[in-house]
């Protein structure tokens, strides 16, 4: 019997991997090269946007007391003393029967606590004539409207996108402390497969998941390393292993995770003294399964099947990858979808379909590719939802309600 | 009266903004380099994968009609004359009551017809005994299963990802034809505007809305150059949106397409002797925008607000930019939804509300951040959504039906 687990729920599988793994180091960026990042500190606002109270229109600023009497027939004219573009600071107090010029933008200065627009006003250089009685505080925006200093602005983990970029620039962040970007190494093994350049020989094929894989690495925000073929030997493969936890912070393999004879996988991990975990998952696809630490590495074996390393990448890698890349969500959101197409066959054990959100009338469907095979690809196209059918459910309908995982969204 | 039209609609703008751009010339590049990048030529298959007949599991082929008496009590045994891993060519052909061991992947052997699985067998070194009648064909992967050589792959225009670099590596191609990504110069105009690492003077604020559309930019699949921050004069801003248009394929500006005196940016073009297309747009935010042509590029003027920019930047840059990268799906994508929150305002105007798209209970929401204002990014975290309130909406209930375009989904 075999010193570990075999045959996990998909749970068990995802705790145990967490388990063995942790944010990485922080390094500290320039703005400009945070976008996509993971935020390695809670950021707090050092001073408030706007850091002024501003004008949001053109108009005049003044006293609201100065309005009480304004009327559409009897105006009320002010004296204009000075005129305040955005970018300049007002250099006049506004006094009763005063008024200011101010831009968008501009500061509203000291006296002034009402902005009437440009357009309910009659104006000459030197005046301008109010219409309407106006409120204390109305067309200004105060300071920290959008933000008051001593906010929280971010938290430890947030991914940084374009508008958090755009925040932080308007705080004065340029450099951030941001967590260190995971570097996966990927192994291909497998005695049928050659690189996509060659010319295929007899019984061969071309390594092609690696390139899916790699792309959905770098979609979690990691670095992906491809690191070749290796043959079905377990020394060779337990060399490559080696070699890629050294350089890397976790291993993708794939193939070599079954039970023929020439799967290498646990036999080549067994002689680098690897510490096994478990072997194989309770789904479909992508039962074939083996995770180890080595040298305080996560390795995680793939199926040499390209749909079920799919998704067994999609149910256990990815909440890894998010761990590791110092993520606060770890865990793939569920949501509750419909299948667009029927799924005719029964699923005597827990599966997994890959497929695509579609929104028809406000419902949330997961569409599934119309042709589907263990070894294809090309249902993978835009995929960003993984739908799950418990174990035991017999063919499903179209318009049937299932759960589903948030992959890429 | 000025010599261009003022206040379209958004799709009358949009069309005049799209007869204006054009997909950029294509360059070749190497698969890996690929990803998110959009195909430049219709790709067919060169061969089928599989490119040969093959097993699917780990077991023995032979040939049906050897099987046909087999039964539980009194197997048929066949003789093994041969043993074939993935990765190998069969060299024998399988006569009458032969059968050739063969695992996951490999080849099946010519005069074979049927693969029976390893654990529905008794087998020997020299022998299988099989216990049930199989049929012609049964586990056998066809040649071009997954694709038929000639059949077409991708068409022209397609965005790649993952599961297509699989496929396409699966079929040979290293080299791809793909359009050029478009590059888009940001420039900021604005006399109250500082770079994000100056300590701010009085009435300026920091330069933060170029971050986010910078990555919004490269979400599309476009190469952002900021161009730094240009004061309220046309003359500067002439001659900065001149050298732009010659280094990029498409100038954003923003600030100064208002009315004020200060809004600079129609004096620039008109001093460029650029065409202008439009100005305003019948919509909240993002009315103040305008549009021209200057040496054959486009030149997209956004309002100095920073909800204002974003929003017509998704209604109008991002179906330029699409259609520049040569992607098929120029347009937004148009959803239903519901609002996840009441929205308290009547819209006189057509509005549109950035937000985030929700799933529950397999309904889609809209869902907008508590707290909005013209100046501030904040709630624009993580926008992928863009809700419409027609023009005339009352305030709107929790949970209203609206229209809603797809971002970044």
């Amino acid at each position: 019997m075999e010193p570990y687990p075999i045959g996990l729920s998909v749970e068990e599988a995802r705790e145990c991997i967490l388990n063995c793994c942790a944010a990485l180091d922080s390094e500290c960026i320039a703005l400009e090269e945070a976008d996509g990042r993971v935020l390695a500190e809670d950021l707090f606002a050092p001073e408030s946007i706007p850091p002024f109270p501003r004008s949001p229109y053109d108009g005049y600023a003044l006293r609201a007391e100065d309005t009480h009497g304004a009327a559409k027939e009897h105006g009320v004219t002010l004296r204009v003393i000075e005129e305040v573009p955005a970018g300049c600071a007002p250099t006049k107090q506004v006094e009763r029967g005063q008024a200011v010029k101010i831009l968008t933008g501009a500061p509203i200065p000291q006296g002034a606590d009402l902005v009437v627009k440009f357009e309910d006003t009659q104006f000459t250089a030197e005046t301008v004539t109010i219409f309407a009685p106006g409120k204390s505080g109305e067309n200004i925006v105060p300071v920290g409207e959008d933000i008051q200093e001593g906010d929280p602005v971010a938290e430890r983990g947030t991914v940084l996108d374009g508008a958090m970029l755009g925040v932080l620039a308007g705080l004065g962040y340029t450099k951030l402390q941001v967590f260190r970007m995971p570097r996966v190494a990927l192994i291909s093994t497998g005695d049928e497969l050659m690189e996509a350049d060659a010319a295929l020989l007899p019984g061969k094929i071309r390594n092609s998941s690696v390139y899916t894989l790699a792309s959905y690495v770098r979609r979690c925000g990691a670095v992906s390393m491809r690191r070749g073929i290796v043959p079905d030997q377990a020394q060779p493969i337990a060399a490559a292993i080696a070699q890629a936890a050294e350089q890397s912070d976790l291993v993708l393999t794939t193939g070599g995770v079954s039970v023929g004879d020439y799967d290498m996988l646990r036999k080549a991990l067994e002689l680098l003294g690897a510490d096994i975990l478990f072997w194989k998952i309770r789904m479909k696809p992508g039962a074939a399964f083996v995770a180890a630490v080595y040298q305080g590495k996560l390795i995680l074996c793939l199926s040499g099947n390209p749909s079920a390393a799919v998704v067994a990448f999609f149910l256990l890698g990815i909440p890894a990858l998010r761990r590791m890349a110092g993520r606060r969500d770890v865990e793939l959101e569920k949501i509750q979808v419909r299948l667009a197409r029927p799924f005719g066959k029964k699923s005597p054990n827990r599966r997994f379909l890959p497929g695509k959100l579609e929104i028809r009338g406000g419902n949330a469907y997961l569409l599934q590719a119309e042709r589907q095979g263990n070894g294809m690809l090309h249902p993978l196209y835009g995929c960003n939802l993984l739908g799950e059918l418990p174990a035991g459910s017999p063919p499903m309908e179209q318009g049937s309600s299932i759960e589903a995982y948030c992959l890429f969204l």
